[in-house]
């Protein structure tokens, strides 16, 4: 069963990114006008969902989340179609152009990656979002969304499949749902027809996905984010970017967890600087695990909070997802790096300081996807980045990193046209001509 | 002993990363001067391999491989560390700027991808150039070479880090240098320090290790090519062409090993082209596996000659390596890009053909690294390709396609630059302030 699943999608896959931009995006266009039509008939099976939930006892912040008639919810679920259809083409540029010799010319182009598993949790509307980014990347996907929210699912890709069969270009297959977790095992090791996997959900499903496959995996299991109080940071400056980056959305995998203070500040700005910022951080809810070396050096108003808990090592290396936040001191910017390097998950670090020097040396030293200067890590997000949509934040070091929009999506080829050159004719392979290898703008290519 | 390996190289990439361009090429420019100044010291190691070599009844081309005296290769072999040097810097170029708001800035940056483990055959040049190309990428290497090198390695090797550590900026344990297969395993399960495997060697060699680590691995296991001639070939071209790809070096990943011909030729050119064509190939000492369905068509002079033989199921999933090519007759251009999809390894394949539509349609259906139109395949090549050298080619279909340089060694993270910004300021994160998202243009930034 896998077996076919994945070789119908490749096979899809083969004809979807052939399509041109205009008919990629008409697809959308009829897809969101086909959710609008069959509004009902998904709403139906959302409350199917949503009765089923009830029954079963779940959380009353998992039943809203499931709800797809809250508000203006559907509507811009069907918006999200839209704009990604009015997103640029990431497909068919040209970004590197040679001129090898007369009459043989090489290209790269940008393609679709081909066929992805996507697995993501219980809210409905994401499944319209990543259909959206998969045909107008013109890769192929299949589906997997939580177990909850079945019937919504089914109806929404009842509605988009007949949508793509019977009205567009998008060949039959392009966007398959699968329900059951056996179903994804067993496409673990498609890895002939699969590239990518996506998990979008807890850190125990990614953790899982990645030790279960081949298959490269663009996800991130932890996100351990943390901010470097500099000797030169503006008190008011790190106190506001640490609470909106610990308060915001503790939940969210771009929250703070970390926070390193420079050792001078801790020995010469201690009342005037220090205090003040963990007071603020305190006040505004946050409980502090404070490094035991640290904490000796504080006065009893933090120390003795009962907002404060001594750090243990492992508070270092934690996601809290909660209003907790790991506190410790540091001698100095290199040491942030090296200690950031080692703990982190390579999401998002940032830098709070005046001084641009210390600033430089910490954007070139982190090794995570995302490195701030005096800004909050909650920015760490496609649609703040400007990509219009994102299917996921990746903590990868190859292929792409951070939010992922349409151009995380695609990975290039080479085209190289000829009039009948052969490479016997060159040095190096038994013959005499050299190669031009000149430079060609991509810019001024036309491949007509 | 592997994580202190790892951990090491982790520690040396990070300092690494932030060297500049001329910090890097400075290095190499050094290495290369202390290869020269220390040629008899490194001859004689090579002595040393060369006759285990021979005490071990090595055969005669493996033993020419280890020769590093011979001809002007050890010359060339510095000649191609310098060629590294000069190229251009791949590293902190700005791919992506956008004005997010008011002095918030987001800028994309290209960064290495970090730690290396590149596993390699016995030609020992091939570690100055490894060398090469890591250091000016930005990334640190942990490198294992067959062991039929093994003194030269240690002695170039010693000649390298004794230079890197004495002379130059780039940190210790930059290129590390290990010795057994044991080695390799245990660096396999490092996934926390180590981004990218890169095997270049066998076949089995490579689907060992892809089976035994979660790391990414870039590289190939088999290279299996095929040429398709349209209904439109040229026969002079077509005739050229194969005999290149497949005689040019056979052994090479790059040969052919299949040829598809359309069914609109055997049909009504039989006599006149398909025919001249096998009779050319069979001339130039090639054996034909030939498809029983088409060897029923064609004429005793084909099908009775000692270079033909009827074709298996399997002769076309296979790689020969050999004077020996695969050959089928296919319907037209589509059924040409469904077996060619099925069956090849997303390595390099060709049309041959004038007529524009088909060769559009396979340029645009083929799902390889490398998709050709009337020239050999044997051009898949990175020296070729104008990239001055080359770490590997890559099937993969996800972050480097085809012949790798400089360009598939590095990755890229995103820099923000604020003043204090937070996210909760923002629409959609409890606040009102709406994003600029302005393209700034990226070969317009100066980042000082």
């Amino acid at each position: 069963m896998a077996d076919v699943i994945a070789k119908n999608a490749h096979l899809a896959s083969t004809v979807l990114k052939t399509l041109t931009d205009n008919e990629r995006s008409d697809a959308l266009v009829k897809v969101e006008r086909a959710l609008k039509l069959n509004k009902d008939r998904i709403l139906e099976a959302n409350l199917v969902d949503m009765e089923t939930a009830k029954k079963n006892n779940l959380s009353d912040s998992l039943i809203k989340r499931l709800d797809l008639s809250k508000n203006d919810k559907f509507d811009s679920m069907c918006q999200g179609v839209l704009d990604v259809a009015q997103l640029e083409d990431p497909l068919n540029k040209i970004t590197l152009a040679t001129k090898i010799d007369d009459g043989l010319n090489l290209y790269r182009l940008t393609c679709p990656v081909g066929v992805l598993l996507i697995i993501f949790e219980s809210r409905p509307e994401v499944i319209a979002n990543i259909t959206a980014l998969a045909i107008k990347s013109g890769n192929a996907a299949i589906l997997k969304g939580g177990k909850e929210s079945f019937n919504t699912f089914k109806a929404l890709s009842d509605v988009i499949n007949e949508t793509l069969t019977k009205e567009t270009k998008v060949p039959e297959n392009s966007i398959q749902l699968i329900s059951t977790r056996s179903d994804v095992s067993d496409l673990l090791s498609q890895d002939k027809y699969i590239d990518l996997v996506i998990p979008r959900g807890s850190n125990a499903l990614v953790r899982n996905i990645k030790d279960n496959t081949k298959i490269p995996v663009l996800g991130h299991a932890d996100g351990i984010c943390s901010i470097y109080v500099d000797e030169f940071a503006q008190l008011d400056k790190a106190t506001k970017i640490l609470i909106d980056s610990k308060t915001n959305y503790p939940a969210g995998c771009n929250a703070v967890e970390k926070c390193l203070i420079d050792e001078t500040l801790v020995k010469s700005n201690l009342d005037d600087k220090v205090v003040p910022l963990l007071k603020s951080l305190i006040e505004a809810g946050i409980t502090l695990h404070i490094d035991p070396e640290l904490l000796k050096l504080l006065p009893q108003e933090i120390s003795a909070n009962e907002k404060t808990v001594a750090a243990t090592e492992d508070d270092f290396s934690r996601e809290f997802l909660s209003f907790d936040l790991a506190v410790k001191a540091v001698k100095n910017v290199q040491e942030a790096i090296l200690h950031i390097n080692e703990h982190s998950s390579k999401h998002t670090d940032c830098i709070i300081t005046e001084n641009k020097e210390n600033a430089d040396r910490f954007l070139q030293g982190i090794d995570s996807s995302g490195v701030y200067w005096n800004c909050s890590t909650r920015f760490a997000d496609g649609f703040r980045y400007g990509f219009g949509a994102e299917v996921g934040i990746s903590t990868n070091k190859i292929h792409s990193r951070g939010p992922v929009g349409l151009e995380g999506l695609v990975c290039y080829y080479y085209q190289m046209r000829g009039d009948g050159h052969i490479a016997g004719d060159y040095a190096g392979a038994g013959g005499v001509r050299v190669f031009k290898h000149e430079k060609i703008d991509p810019n001024s290519v036309v491949l007509n």
